[in-house]
């Protein structure tokens, strides 16, 4: 009995909808099976909702029969009850497999496809999204020798570009919990609190979630350097206090369902310097002007050359990409890992793509953070998903 | 300059012992350099902390000379302010090659490899640890094509077994905030609270510690199935409420600068019926006899097997290994991926090890969870992390 109906995130159309698209790329390149072990496009596909990543699993898409789950024996009551799919396409393997040094679970799916799809000649496998592990290469390779393993990294995540209006529901759903997740924050920080403590109140909100709507855990923790630290994007936080005279950007976002809308602010507790307020002026014109540029028809490079102008008249050299697509994710990332904001890339931009528009500026001993998850609108410039202030928040 | 000591998480006799124990199973390997992704033992071994292992990163060990930290450019401020080692061993790679479908970082590195150590032949990777992908260890071959890859799968997650005293520190500290969260879900859980409201209690416990000493992220997030649903050991949270005549596990762990101390507990909100009951007290018989047998000099397999007989006895077969190794983790896992307390494993168990011993139950239609993590001692029985009643609590 698959799941609930009710209890699924979408419609059955638009689990259809997902798969047409999937297996017309599938059928461009020319695949007879794909297996899927990235847990963002699992969920996409089936709805599969569960930690399990860490061990190896999967989804198998077939051109004319519902999608396989595969993975390991105690997640099968996990399948049976988050994906759409009747239960005998749940198909584990027995946990011996498991991180044993004598039998490798790609030994158990090679058999399976073998016998569910004999004739595969032409098999897809996502070779750099995550999870899927140079030795489960080799020995999906070794086992299923009949066949040629393709190259399928982000065929799936191409797929998800363009959200249906289900997905953009999730969406503005996530926004509401964002945008109290950082109310939050500037509500609450001040000299002398101690970091971790902000973070369990962060914590509170992002789960607790708005309205009726719950929180789900977002793919990447919150980071919030200070002062010097803040030239480090990724640093996660310790106890120490913040600190009169320093700069700290929170990096967070809401999560409804698996769908992510990130929103981040920085806040100067004292005056900031001229400096600071002068790289804060610049990134506020240039968000302004990548949203300007953000409209269906332009390309990807246009949002981060009309980014650049502004920041480079204020002498700031950005070496980073300035944004990435986001949606449904699973950790270690929110980014659908596709199309990236800069200056090669000319993806053409369509109504329904989002994107996390984020400049952030690490310097040499400061960092800050003002960003929009933005949605390319039917005409005129892009719409943000969040409403609040964009600018650097002063305590004074 | 490198992180500041009193920065660093440990002294730096510490990294040097666990260096000295990489460089000997190098050695052993016939392993002239090794490059390790797996972000746990990144940490391990250099203090590097950061969430950014969502892109390609990694440390490179070599026999004579300090590590080198490798990743994204906008990460080498985060490696300098959190390794040990000089700045000059920091070696980024530029943002292009982030997700880029023309360059893989796996090229940049491969040519870092060969500058710093010309005559590296057998080069070890961790071809089924988290993030080396299929894509990269093909790219770096065909990068490096005068040396062999080795598969070093866990040569350095074996290194990591015995915990030393500082690192058993931690881990006493990381009790302490297990108890606390533990103790907080008892208080808490009622007929009528949402999940979701639960998990922001959990959390808040969670990051803001015990005592002094503030709380990490734990390497997966708390997972509270009730009911049927306990069934499936990794299903997350929802916003429906707790049901009276349910019983809930609830698997969560603290954490203390990356290490990790799991403890679960089960709740029942009502009258329990006779099958969990029994089930509960042949789980609690069976922990009491893998406790006695997880003596130094026996082995793994002795565990797994003492907890059988009092599970057999009551009619109970559970499919899956019941325990693994913990420490220092970063999602998605906060296991060590050496030891499994299984029937076939028959590694000896040595003074220092530590295991989260974890025999759930995840039967048809219902699931419990009651576990220790615990200290392989210098003689007699394990002693358990953490001092909390070992039992199923019922709230009538």
């Amino acid at each position: 009995m698959p799941a609930a109906p009710e209890k699924l995130p979408f419609s059955r159309g638009e689990y259809d909808r997902r798969l047409s698209l999937v297996r017309a790329a599938m059928d461009a390149r020319g695949l007879d099976l794909l297996f899927v072990e990235d847990p963002s496009n699992m969920a996409w596909l089936t709805g599969y909702d569960g930690w399990s990543f860490y061990v190896h699993q999967g989804v198998v898409i077939l051109p004319d029969a519902d999608p396989l789950w595969w993975g390991r024996n105690q997640d099968a009551n996990g399948a049976v009850r988050t994906c759409w799919m009747g239960d005998d396409r749940v198909r584990p393997y027995p946990d011996p497999y498991v991180q044993s040094t004598e039998r490798h679970p790609m030994q158990h799916l090679g058999a399976l496809l073998r016998e569910i799809a004999p004739g595969a000649r032409r098999v897809g496998v996502e070779m750099d999204n995550y999870y899927f592990s140079a030795k489960a290469y080799l020995t999906l390779k070794e086992t299923l020798t009949e066949a040629e393993l393709i190259d399928a990294t982000a065929l799936v995540n191409w797929q998800r570009a363009v959200k249906s209006d289900e997905e953009l529901a999730f969406m503005h759903r996530a926004a509401r919990i964002s945008e109290k997740a950082v109310d939050g924050v500037l509500e609450r920080v001040e000299p002398g609190m101690a970091k971790n403590a902000l973070v369990a109140e962060i914590y509170g909100d992002i789960i607790r979630g708005a309205g009726d709507d719950w929180g789900d855990y977002p793919a990447i923790v919150p980071l919030l350097p200070s002062g010097s630290d803040a030239a480090a994007p990724h640093l996660t936080w310790d106890g120490a206090a913040f600190q009169r005279g320093e700069a700290t950007f929170f990096e967070l976002a809401g999560c409804y369902r698996r769908y992510h809308v990130p929103l981040c602010r920085t806040v100067f507790l004292g005056d900031p310097p001229d400096h600071i307020r002068r790289a804060e002026a610049a990134l506020i014109k240039g968000l302004k002007a990548g949203l300007e540029a953000a409209r269906p028809g332009n390309r990807a490079c246009d949002i981060a050359n009309a980014l650049a102008r502004p920041l480079e008249a204020a002498g700031i050299e950005r070496g980073a990409r300035c944004g990435y697509p986001v949606g449904l994710s699973y950790p270690p990332d929110w980014g659908e890992r596709t199309i990236s904001l800069r200056p090669e890339d000319e993806t053409i931009l369509q109504p329904g793509m989002t994107f996390h528009f984020m400049p952030g500026l690490w310097m040499k001993d400061w960092g800050i953070e003002i960003t929009e998850t933005i949605l390319i609108a039917e005409d005129g410039p892009a719409r943000t998903f969040c409403d609040r202030p964009r600018r650097m928040h002063v305590k004074p």
